[in-house]
């Protein structure tokens, strides 16, 4: 995954993209509460951010609030849906129909960004044309069929480390550029596609590590 | 979550802490494999990560590697047990056993870093007592009860947003340190509480736009 990403307009850094999608969501959410406007201050609050990280992220769609006066919660959601793209509705796919792949189909939070889950593939016949979550599981051999139909922008890998990388190697065969690999192995992709590793045992045993060392010694900022 | 974290004898990013953690569970199967000596350009390729990186990661154990001569397995992972004190086993709990909460109950992977999970708590009377993956599920109620006797070290939450805060504020209670937050909200959390959120939206939202925004311009490392 590289660190930025550019159009010719604008680069924004992946970090920067992440908070702005979360942004994205949690104003959707105070819009919903009937919150208008909001001051630096208090949306630093609801999104554990700071005040001068939340000016900083937004000034890469050109927002700069009104100091005294705050930010105008739907003119900030329209321009993130905007330069996000999130008015634009997508479909994904998940490889992987196990516990988690399960879970993820029914995952209800990827509908705050219009994506759809739109189709599951396993090898297991057993799960072969069930539905989870009203979504249908299809036999991995059909991929390049159901795609051709549903053209998933973005893929989630749930599968076994040793099969991942071949499963990556099909979803990109297909089209998809995005990839959400749970798998907790490496994957080898070309240049232009983009890939996010979430490898929860890692996750958990960094911060295992963290509060023993936290222990002896301190965090550090 | 701090950048940094130290001990009286050093100091280690956490990017490195992740990364050193991943390299124990892979330098772990390679070793099952039989594979007895590797070469930092091997080791890259299975990693996924540069050779400069990684040797830059091991450093922090004080490991160089021998020119021409590569890494010993054996005693990278028995280095990387020691000081990232994998080698001490730990209790982990899991509030919240909806779909998501339930698949990280069966993770397999966790087993890996030698966490267990040892209990999932709830508060939807139809899963109180059930077991999943050969753990019990407790009323939340008897967190304090449940904890005083296995000592979980980190917690996992998977509630709704709504409930995050609460169940995250009695978790710090029972003398937990390190939590997993998979609730799509910000939690505060006291300076020597680590928390590391895992935002799947978001996750996959960010991959869209990059997707996207990569049609139009290009990445950039």
């Amino acid at each position: 995954m590289p660190r930025k990403i550019c159009s010719e307009k604008a680069c924004f850094p992946i970090d920067a993209i992440k908070r702005l999608v979360g942004y994205y969501r949690d104003l959707k959410h105070l819009k919903e509460k009937g919150v208008n406007v909001i001051s630096s201050f208090s949306l630093s609050e609801i999104l554990g951010v700071s005040p001068e990280q939340i000016r900083k992220d937004l000034s890469y769609l050109g927002e700069f609030g009104k100091r005294g006066v705050g930010y105008d919660v739907e003119h900030l959601i329209k321009n993130l849906e905007d330069r996000l793209t999130i008015v634009r509705p997508s479909n994904a796919v998940i490889c992987g129909v196990g516990r988690l792949g399960m879970a993820l189909m029914g995952y209800a939070g990827f509908r705050d960004l219009n994506i759809r889950i739109s189709a599951g593939f396993d090898v297991d016949e057993a799960k072969i044309g069930m539905e989870v979550a009203g979504i249908k599981v299809y036999h991995l051999r059909h991929l390049v069929k159901v795609c051709k139909r549903i053209h998933p922008e973005v893929a989630i890998i749930s599968v076994p480390a040793s099969y991942a990388q071949d499963v990556c190697d099909r979803i990109i065969s297909v089209g998809v550029r995005g990839i959400l690999n749970f798998a907790p192995v490496s994957l080898s992709v070309p240049n232009d596609i983009f890939i996010s590793n979430v490898d929860l045992s890692v996750e958990l045993g960094a911060l295992l590590f963290c509060t023993r060392m936290g222990e002896a010694g301190g965090a550090k900022g």
